[in-house]
């Protein structure tokens, strides 16, 4: 067994890691801290896990995370980059579910989040934990960098056209669509359910942190430059993005097939059949992702369909796939869980 | 006191209409009918009118139909094209709420809508209700085609864009969201609660109805050929649209200033300040459309927020507009209700 | 015009009096303050109000206060018993949407609200504005306690029972479910949409503010003691009070007939046909309650339900019409506004 | 590995089995019918078992389903009373999911089920499968009626005060509030998302087919007469229900005590401590019944709150631990997933 620890354990990729790794084979977790709850026990903040889960949340220094293999932090932005040096100097090999190290330009990273950046040298030597993109540079990364929700359906949703080169790859354009819990569990007015509920609308029209990752890793993916317009909107569900993707075509293929080929074999990512819909509920509560491509009309532009749960493939789901490769299990060990439907 | 009527009034935009005719100062409601309930009280279906409506439905060839001034067509696709000939040519005016005249190429109606067109002279006559494009033509129509849902969001948000010759036509991109009440009240598995909430997805990705519609119309604004990829999505609200759309610019002008210009004198319509986001809740029940206009980073690509109740101005309240201007009433007369939030 | 002002309009009570005095053409509202967002203008907080509401929101000590007839707090607790005196004191009236008049007992209240009451005289004073029960008190009154959203339906579906002395009044049960509104636009964990959406719960199964209001209220009626149990639910739905009230018969009566005839009269109580189950929708945004009696099998035991939007006829409408009859208006003025279905 | 088979696998409880059945370590689905898709993919129907189950629905008469060792039916109340006896003839062991033999007085059975009952015999002899009430008896059943959800989370509510004759017995109320799943998958107006989201309303208020279920069982219980009123009501979610169950106190005892120690062995359900509030999503998508025991003021009435999930334990998941009994398995294989939250 493995031994796992958690810092940061009350929002809900915390929750999720919990649900996710109480029930993983491998993994024992050690220690799970909270500076806003320590001493609580985890289940009196999370009543689901009752009867699972009986750690008591310790504060965030607790010297038993030195004894672990491997420490998740799904802490807010800024604090990873602070404490996950020590651990890492220690030998423990570290995922941060924060954007802390998702940029490797550190420079861009303090434009977007508004603070200085506290360790450059470990931004650029982690490693973007996106599987279907990253696998073997994740088995023996020290550091990952767990993508955020967005940028997961939205990277899936354009590898196979932006890697092949068949679409133009500075005018990309992604319009997704995100449920509440992806705002996290911090109480702010406009996530109420009274606020929230019966509406929709898009948020960062004019700029969102995801834009920047996204286009550092479509530009990692085409070798060269590429632009995109990013436009998240919030819906009225709790888990799940659904990003609608358009892309001007630069030269002809078979597309579906250059999807089905892309993705023949990968576990997590399921290529639906020639003018399907996946609905966000199709992957609730897995990790799996579920893409499909059309061709309206014939026309020169393409539409892809890309959803996730954004608690799972996007966070949790995502980080336990990671670890589960560093620590050489098998990918897919304590993933397997089928979505929830309806 | 103008006599109106309503053909087929147990749907959604039937029961609109009655809510909002029921309040509305310069009109009696004579006859309402219905093939599934005659015989039943309107407030029996509807019993959020007890106390207000005390009509009773009536079978669909109900004789007081000729003696309204006015007459709404709120029945299915197909209905309006075989029943409104007859009243028209006794001398009433038509509004029809269902997409039997909104397309004047009717052969391109039969493709889409799957039947022969059983009155192309009417099809041709008919005038586009969509009051902001087309109101001197509307008060003095004898049949007004009440414009889709989707189409009333996406052209009130193109349109300063595509008749200033702004952008390009041929690659407009409209990512529209509607809520579930858009599909109408018939019983089908895909619209049950159970299936509908909690997720999020796209559906007609390859092909709308109202694609047909609104590229006709955009090719109207701007005298020749117009094109664009629409993507309709469902989301788990009752009421509200939320079109997401983007334009490739041409020419360069003050954006947010062409907006607030060419909606200076519209009473519904309201260009938020620039950065805003509307949300569906600021116009829900309400006959308002909000816009917003960004423009990412200063790139080439605009994007415009629209937001209407689909059941207000993109059905009923719109319905209702459009029979103020041809019963030369003030336009605004019984449609001044204020949104309802939370 | 009467001149109104508001005090605290930020809240989801303050919003909903603004959008119904907004409409009502009998008052103009000439102040409103906040002290959060003082300076701000209304329609920045609430866009739905942008075009209608052109205020600014002032500091709480404005002026302008005492211009106005009549002056409603929409504040939180323990606000109004500290401003409002100086109000009376200058002549006008004023109306608390708040708890702070609600009790007679000022220990009791002290006991429930846990804070010292400021003014335990006008706690004597005031009169509690349930207008189905005290109109003519409320007509005269300089002081009215806006009653609670529970309070309301509970004592509207009991009234006709207990003040027939038709059942037990010592053991009644109300078994009471709110949509999230209920809570109040404040920025608390519980209520996100993440939290409260998808779920259902309990709360205050042992003590809930609501219920020495109640009782007070029901003791009232049968003219001795009374008891019940109250347990409040929160349903995930923005808007709407669902009471199941079950009450042990004592003396037989044709128990349809008894409400049909206490509420004859009543404008805004709706007793609709024996074997109706009221749905939360049917008064959705409008001032009404709609009662229906059931006795399963029967039996000994009576089965009523009643339904109020809880910012209408629980809170911002009940105010406007005990504002009404303070006033000397029509009681139904501004008010006439129908349901919103669906 | 037993092989199991599901008669009616299209209905929301038939997809709750295949989705434990695809994970449950022990059992393969060897057949699954439905005679409404025979012939598609099992995946075609529910997109989220793509994958994983590769089955194809066959037509109800598959003459697979003799080859199993246990045959689930998930039909609609009618059709197992006509098909399973062929199969317990034939020496398979039959779980009923719907209603067809859970009143063992078939009399009763008809009056409520408006049809007559094909074999009264099998009706006397079904094991009732509440495991925590019935545990030998399902052992060694042939045909086990498997619970209704609202009897399910009002039996485990009440039994350990009826179990002591702590409670009048002829005086109980529930007050069950069920998610819309509940209602099952078929195609109705008043399920739809628009009708029976944002909204709450009380249903079969004077009769309700689950209350002859539970009243049959209490009695049992109680080893007398047993009378309740119980009115169901819909709330805007997918899963849940939430009993919240009153009684008049007959003996004292320390009812905290008392609920603990009855269910200290029993691991799906958890009595959380005084004064909690349990709510429906600590059991989303688990098989747990979490309860909680109020006593308001000291009073003489009790208030028990008990949640379960409609689809697990409220039907697959119960029906799984009946399974489990049945083939001598450990009762929690398979079974062991955690709620998901948020």
């Amino acid at each position: 067994m493995f031994k796992v620890g958690i810092v940061g354990g009350t929002g809900y990729a915390g929750a999720e890691l919990l649900r996710l790794l109480a029930q993983h084979p491998a993994v024992e977790l050690r220690v799970i801290t909270s500076r806003a709850e320590a001493g609580k026990r985890v289940s009196d903040i999370f009543p689901s896990l009752r009867g699972r889960v009986d750690r008591v949340f310790e504060s965030p220094g607790a010297l038993a995370l030195k004894t672990c293999d491997l420490v998740f932090f799904a802490t807010p932005n800024g604090i990873a980059m602070q404490q996950a040096p020590e651990l890492l100097d220690a030998g423990l090999r570290v995922i941060d579910l924060a954007a802390d190290f998702r940029l490797a330009d550190t420079v861009e990273w303090e434009k977007w989040y508004g603070m200085p950046h506290a360790c450059p040298e470990w931004a650029e030597k982690a490693v973007y934990g996106l599987p279907e993109l990253n696998r073997s540079a994740i088995r023996d990364a020290r550091l990952v960098a767990n993508p955020g929700c967005y940028p997961t359906a939205v990277l899936l949703g354009f590898a196979p056209l932006v890697k092949a080169g068949a679409v133009d790859p500075l005018h990309l354009i992604a319009d997704a669509k995100s449920g509440v819990s992806g705002a996290g569990r911090k109480a702010e007015t406009a996530f109420l359910f009274s606020e929230a509920s019966d509406n929709f609308k898009a948020y960062g029209a004019s700029g969102h942190r995801h834009y920047p990752e996204i286009r550092q890793i479509l530009a990692r993916m085409c070798g060269g430059e590429a632009e995109l317009v990013f436009v998240p909107h919030l819906t009225p569900m709790i888990r799940g993005i659904h990003a609608t993707l358009y892309a001007r075509i630069r030269s002809e293929t078979d597309f579906q097939a250059l999807y089905e080929k892309h993705y023949a074999n990968e576990f997590f990512v399921d290529v639906m059949p020639a003018g399907s819909h996946p609905e966000t509920r199709f992957v609730r509560a897995a990790n799996f992702c579920r893409i499909a491509v059309h061709r309206p009309r014939g026309g020169d532009t393409l539409v892809v369909l890309s959803v996730i749960d954004n608690l799972v493939k996007g966070a949790a789901g995502q980080a336990v796939q990671n670890m589960n490769l560093m620590l050489g299990l098998d990918e897919t060990e304590g993933l397997c869980q089928l979505p929830l439907l309806p």
